[in-house]
């Protein structure tokens, strides 16, 4: 894997950032979150959109821990709201310590972000807290339209994916696009990369929704079926509500609305509905529709082949991907 | 009052600072708390320090408006976890709403803090955003404390003050020091203005504990002794948990114990002891020496009397305030 360099310097950058002392209730929860791992591919994208442009991409990798930073704190509060308890499968924050720790360290951890994102040119600086700021922002709506879809049925596939958009996508479209503006590429371009991302972004959502139900148990990591077990409104839910009439509708509601139920059957049962519906296979299309525009977003940028190559490869294991 | 125009313009500020719109659910409770009023001390205190060294003290109102977004972000948070049912006599953010309403829209006013502060001279930002950096992080590290302490009965008195320095006062000091950097006051100069205001912070925090005992009920605004009430561990008790020897100490013990009791004849026992233990007569004697030095300090600024008059009859004004 051509990718596997700088992701071994994403991994050792994060391993070696450091976050504060005293009080160690504040400081300890985010060295945990931190350290219990995941696929650090925001990181990575800034730093392979930064290869992009210069040999220096090292000096990507500060701006980069930002954006795992900020997207651990996002996880932490996240996690607090949906009551989760596992992350990763480890306790959660709020589980291993409590709540107000939860929402204390984490706000710190953004503050934390923000002390990363300095470690960028005087002349860029500016734009990046800009940009950082706007994506943030979105990143809380995004979070508050979830929480606003959970009580709703009614929700339209178009508000379905401006929700995704905002409260996943934008921020891999920031990845991109600091990683251009630290390496500085010009306006167009970063904003050409943050285009790439969000539509990658989008695409690595849906992705995640299709494999809850269609990920093979042995790779996975996770239960699949989980999103069907607790009613989840993924896209494939909501495209399935959408579709569904008649004997169907009634047995997908039946399902919806069961107080108990056996887990394995709703599960195979629910799943016979998406395949009945063509669910799996347009979201399928979908998935491939958005990864492709971001291929050609990238293919269409003026920089040499090799540059490109690390980051087509690190985009392509994620299209293909199983976990 | 030759600082009301100045606590005019801030307050006009504020009060058209727009924050985002859609979803409502998280916005609508930061215009909520934003409207709720204070004394927009923060603010007022960045503005005064501005006109210190500039005419254009308007330039500050902006990144004035930041200090004290990022102030009331911290009691929405707070209030969350205080589990507090009000805030200035109205309902709490998330009683009025929910509790993750407050969490998600805390943090995107953290976000909308660093908006503000961006509108500063490009020469000043990096500077600004790493002393507000080190502030916010400081401001967390003291929330945290401050909820170690409540399960601790042996708190000391330089663990208390260092608590209320972080959680509190290290904001004022910022909040002047801010003006100084908008209006171009050198390094020294605003690290000058940072100690004043660290100074009166902890004579202010200490003001709000001395109040909530002996204020005028007329004046005050709040329940005189409701600290008393809920053994919160104030400066005050801290003293008298220190001092209390013999009966005072079993006297002191067993209101602190009590599960059921008569709030006005605890109110009053525990104030006759704080008086018995010279408790009030010490606590004023510091409040008066950290605004003592907050004064030194201004005095001795190279700065034209007329300049410095509208900071002076401001901080003299915090220090006679009775609610």
């Amino acid at each position: 894997m051509t990718f596997q360099p700088f992701l071994n310097a994403v991994a050792a950058q994060v391993e070696q950032t450091t976050y504060g002392a005293y009080p160690t209730e504040l400081y300890d929860p985010i060295r945990y979150i931190m350290s219990l791992g995941g696929k650090r591919l925001r990181p990575l994208l800034t730093v392979l959109s930064a290869h992009l442009f210069t040999d220096d991409w090292q000096k990507a990798l500060n701006p980069s821990v930002a954006v795992e930073v900020f997207h651990n704190f996002t996880l932490m509060h996240d996690d607090i709201m949906d009551q989760a308890p596992l992350r990763r499968g480890k306790p959660t924050v709020h589980e291993k310590w409590n709540a107000n720790i939860g929402i204390v360290s984490g706000d710190v951890m953004l503050v934390n972000a923000y002390d990363l994102l300095l470690d960028v040119a005087p002349s860029q600086l500016r734009r990046v807290i800009q940009r950082f700021n706007r994506t943030a922002a979105q990143v809380c709506e995004g979070q508050q339209l979830d929480m606003n879809f959970e009580t709703r049925w009614d929700v339209a596939e178009a508000e379905y994916l401006d929700m995704i958009r905002l409260k996943t996508s934008v921020l891999l479209g920031f990845a991109m696009e600091l990683g251009g503006m630290v390496a500085g590429a010009d306006e167009p371009t970063t904003k050409h990369l943050y285009e790439a991302g969000v539509n990658m972004g989008l695409g690595f959502q849906l992705k995640d929704d299709l494999l809850d139900v269609y990920g093979d148990p042995d790779k996975f990591g996770k239960q699949v079926g989980g999103d069907i077990i607790a009613n989840k409104k993924t896209f494939l839910l909501i495209e399935a509500l959408h579709r569904a009439k008649g004997t169907k509708k009634e047995e997908l509601d039946g399902w919806l609305n069961a107080k108990t139920f056996d887990k394995t059957q709703k599960v195979a049962a629910v799943t016979r509905l998406y395949d009945e519906l063509g669910v799996r296979q347009m979201t399928e299309i979908k998935i491939n529709d958005y990864f492709q525009k971001g291929f050609e977003a990238l293919d269409s940028l003026n920089v040499a082949h090799a540059r490109k190559k690390p980051l087509l490869d690190f985009v392509q294991f994620l299209v293909e991907r199983e976990s």
